[in-house]
């Protein structure tokens, strides 16, 4: 235990004691706060230094330094902005303002009509023991400094005192402060700077093989790229999807993941590989490497990113069977183990062994599997069951990988315990799924979405808010009707900012296995062919959802969310404002798809700047409607059917 | 950032991450629980493991090893008792627990009627790789088990799966497990072992030159002696005194704090050191090192315990100024300064710099006077102004005096900012005064005693609970009259395990210096005589407090104060019981030494095992009056002016 003179403790922002790194996006203000103190009754000096780290593209970082000040309590505060992407780090110095306290003492003496001239003389000490801490160049002030102080001891001290209080000497005093009981704390503390996109995105998933017009045969990435208007008319920019790869004949899962497969049945994709290739080829179905090189450009143009799906698994006719036999589990007769969870069995796949002896090619292997698709310009991958593996493995993939590409995306897929999926998101996860999807009542969604989005989880863990997955119906959905539908993605769309749906949920597709969370004749299993514009879909409310979202700054944050008084059950009240306070949405929601409900809101008109007995305008982003509100206190009534929420833009 | 393969992490108790130890008290409990998991499906094995630290005295510390059971949410458990006053380690090692899970696999599988022959030569290639792990003169046990297995599955595979699932082998696996992906936490996590006396005691604060008979002249430590059985009748077993030093002539303070003293004035004590000696003497007004020897013998045999005073100040007749000029802070003409927060000055006291150049030989003399006290039987220290001395010199003393000395009570008197009360108790300070001095009403008490004993400060800050020092009579007993006299220490005595009152206390003294919170005529600058059986006093009162202390171990405990619910706002509720849950304390207070107040109650009648609808009595342990009480709610009257409080005793 080394205790320094000055104390620098309960740094903020912080994850766990600097043990891994807080997150943030490119533009943002860091601002960070600590407790500094010292015994005894020194002024003190802190300055928060910051500095990019070296990448494998940038430049070595040099630290900047910015003066901290201080509050109450030996709280003391600065910011700074991060304004590339890449890896950060932080740190705090804090020394004895020798000088100052000197000052201040000498001042409040000579105020007291204390004779002060043993005070002047060590003054002037002071000034020359700076002055041998400047360079050369600077030592001339130093030395008129003091012949100023000594000429004007002859007139009088008030005279010398005022000469020595000027605000320049101070000035010069504290660019070479005594710091030989500096404190700095060490290790820095590490912040990684992701795009906006981490934070902010519209995420929509398809299976490519279901957007052909066929029945009985594949959709290609040309089918894709006929899509893409459409997807991009609704407001969505991520583009997800699950594995493309060639997929394993061996034990090949039939529709809805019977057993065994009729020779015209497509697999499952995430059984990966057999001869045509692994997690580094495209399923010849789909198209070529190349139409997915096209694709990824198209997408691009349009402002879209293609996401896609990490999954490793390993189908029995994977290259890497043949080619690395020792990645794998194997039985005492030499055989390899398919994966299973007792008694369940997963015959369709292999699982790899990420503590085998060959672990480092194996982890290398992995590694260059999400270089091979950042190499054809995707930047963001969906992590199937990241913790089924070793955390170990992704703590030194994901900064391995962003110390040349630090742009990339890492979403984790680990619905489990949430201590492994705060962990997951700690060791390098850009972002991660949630309980969103099984989150529907109000006090159930008000408690998640504060510990999310207001506790320590906030500085390290980005919900993506999934409605739905190609593994999740959720119950809710599966009787909501319409009105359930729209509920979901409201919620979704505007309790976090980056969120998406699954395709088929904007036709509120509904046909659950009997008794289960699970899609009727998933496309999991089979090829589909969808009718897009289907009767009752949402797709026009999706639209102007995500078109709110992209014109209220509010609704891009992830942390400013705050939760209002509501008196019904059923109505959940809450609101977002932008950093710079002018962007304020106020969203209500009937969270019963079957019932009307109303009731009074409350809303902290103050915090919004409005004035007690102040009228002023909400403004129904979702109808148009506007309405003259006043007071904190106000009524609402909300037909499921009509229109479950208001999503309210406030004006004064 | 190394990641293993097992996680453990936030584990408790610890102060934060682990820099700082916890503080026990012998004999008891410590349980520690962690978040302990591992990718994937794979059971675990966890251990706590614990040690005595070497000491100067002790013997090498052996680690013992305590099972960990997990509960919910990966959240795993174990505990141990700290025996012996010490420093003790404890941490945590956990592995995938290989042949439990195999087991477990294997017998579902069985179970759901697979063939498992492949499973069978699996375990038995487990059970053999154990045998290498075990010591030659074992491994006969893990052969018998190979062949049983080998000769069962020749009768048939049910048999088999019951061999080897027999308890036996798993225990026997255990004793020998595959640890190639174990973690352990790393560094330990540190205890401080006190003597109960750091959690439980009851102070009693005198100048001894004020316990003579004499007008105008010194009490003696004689004169002390003959007050011990009173003192001790009162209930009290620690037994403090300001410093005991010659006291420094130059710049004298005379009566009320005057700047010139008369030659017959006997000075401040905090002014130490004259030419008779400095810290390692004793004033001879009071007596000889042998009559404190003398004294110290005869406190011992009362069960009283002598606490002496460690104030770092030199008068400007110290032998240090003399003997060690280098180690005070000089003026530029080479004449020391005397101590001074301007435009205050203290002019009979000269500071120390701690961060001199010939600092070295400073801290370790500073620390070879705590030492030569202990010689002489002193193991409590109470400590003047520690916030003005470098955190790291209290964190290197300290430890290093309890290294061989680990019996020792270290008492912070630092009234300052709370970020540094709490790091003076962090570095080692066994105990700390608080604000409790100036808390007197029910909010305020209660958020303060919430703070300090159900938060995080729990784990290293004992607060010891002072009513009154010599340098404060706090404003409420300055006009409260007998009534908040007794208000306050009973409070002090039973909101904490340990507390104390500076004498005149229990003569409801409360003459003060007007406009200010000091004593009139204060014993630090005069000699003075005392009538201890002046007419009003409560002496009785804290004798009773002091017995029920003693009799009721639900009062010796610190952390274990719950705050009750009472509809007056006059009136505090709050208890406390005893580690087993049959020792129960309710404390009822009237917090308005002025005017009745009367409320209703709530009491968790449930967590005291009473059904709603029964009866019980509360036993008043001050009146010795018995009512029965039914349910939660019931009603109190207080009358300050007859009892301003009941002290309740709940029997079934």
């Amino acid at each position: 235990m080394t205790i320094q003179s000055v104390i620098i403790e309960k740094i903020t922002p912080q994850v766990d004691g600097g043990r891994y790194p807080i997150k943030r996006e490119v533009g943002d203000i860091v601002t960070v706060s600590a407790g500094i103190y010292k015994d005894g009754h020194d002024m003190l000096t802190a300055v928060l230094r910051y500095r990019k780290k070296k990448t494998g593209k940038g430049s070595a970082g040099k630290w900047t330094e910015v003066p901290m000040v201080e509050g109450e309590n030996f709280e003391w505060t600065a910011s700074f902005s991060v304004d590339e992407i890449g890896h950060y780090q932080y740190t705090i110095e804090a020394w004895p303002n020798v000088f100052g306290t000197w000052l201040d003492e000498a001042t409040k003496k000579h105020a007291a009509g204390v004779d002060i001239s043993s005070e002047l003389l060590e003054g002037q000490r002071f000034i020359m023991e700076a002055q041998q801490r400047a360079p050369k160049a600077e030592r001339d002030r130093f030395t008129r400094c003091v012949e100023r102080i000594e000429a004007s001891q002859l007139v009088n001290r008030d005279v010398a005192v005022r000469v020595i209080t000027e605000a320049q000497y101070a000035h010069m005093m504290d660019q070479f402060p005594d710091k030989r009981l500096a404190t700095e704390y060490d290790p820095p503390l590490e912040i990684i700077v992701d795009p906006i996109r981490a934070r902010f995105a519209n995420w929509y998933e398809i299976f490519p093989r279901s957007q052909g017009r066929i029945p009985g045969q594949s959709g290609t990435f040309k089918d894709c790229e006929a899509r893409l208007s459409e997807i991009e008319g609704m407001g969505f920019n991520v583009l997800y999807f699950p594995p493309i790869h060639p997929i394993g004949e061996t034990n090949r899962k039939g529709a809805n993941n019977s057993l065994i497969a009729n020779p015209d049945e497509p697999g499952c994709p995430y059984a990966i590989g057999n001869k045509r290739g692994g997690h580094k080829a495209v399923d010849p179905d789909l198209g070529t490497l190349g139409d997915f090189d096209r694709l990824v450009t198209a997408c691009r143009a349009m402002g879209l990113e293609i996401a896609l799906d990490f999954a490793i698994n390993c189908s029995p006719d994977h290259p890497y069977v043949k080619d690395h036999p020792e990645w794998f589990y194997k039985r005492p007769d030499g055989s390899i183990k398919y994966a299973e969870n007792p008694p369940k069995k997963y015959e369709d796949i292999y699982s790899l062994d990420f503590h085998c002896e060959n672990r480092e090619s194996l982890w290398n292997e992995m590694k260059s599997v999400i270089e091979f698709w950042i190499g054809h310009g995707v930047d963001i991958f969906r992590v199937d069951n990241p913790h089924t593996k070793p955390v170990a493995f992704w703590a030194w993939m994901i900064p391995e990988i962003k110390k040349n590409h630090p742009q990339v995306t890492f979403l984790a897929e680990a619905f489990t315990h949430p201590k492994m999926m705060q962990m997951l998101a700690k060791v390098g996860f850009t972002q991660s799924y949630t309980y969103f999807t099984w989150r529907n009542y109000k006090e159930e969604i008000t408690e998640y979405l504060t510990e999310l989005t207001q506790g320590p989880m906030k500085e390290y863990y980005r919900g993506n808010f999934f409605v739905n997955t190609p593994d999740i119906l959720p119950k809710f959905l599966q009787t909501s009707g319409r009105p359930g539908f729209k509920i979901r993605v409201l919620l979704a769309a505007t309790l976090s900012s980056v969120y998406g749906i699954y395709s088929g949920f904007e036709l509120c597709e509904n046909a659950a296995v009997a008794g289960k969370e699970e899609y009727l004749h998933s496309e999991k299993y089979e090829y589909k062919v969808w009718d897009w514009d289907r009767p009752g879909n949402i797709k026009d409310y999706i639209a102007k959802l995500n078109w709110i979202r992209g014109a209220h700054s509010a609704l891009q944050e992830y942390d400013n969310l705050e939760f209002y008084l509501s008196e019904d059950e059923h109505i959940l009240a809450y609101g977002k404002t932008s950093e710079d306070g002018k962007d304020i949405i106020v969203v209500i929601v009937n969270l019963d798809p079957h019932v009307t409900h109303e009731s009074h809101i409350f809303l902290p008109i103050k915090d919004f700047g409005i004035g007690p007995a102040e009228s002023y305008e909400v403004h129904d982003l979702i109808t148009d409607a506007h309405y003259q509100w006043r007071g904190e206190k106000n009524w609402v009534r909300l037909d499921p059917i009509v229109e479950p929420a208001h999503v309210f833009h406030i004006r004064r």
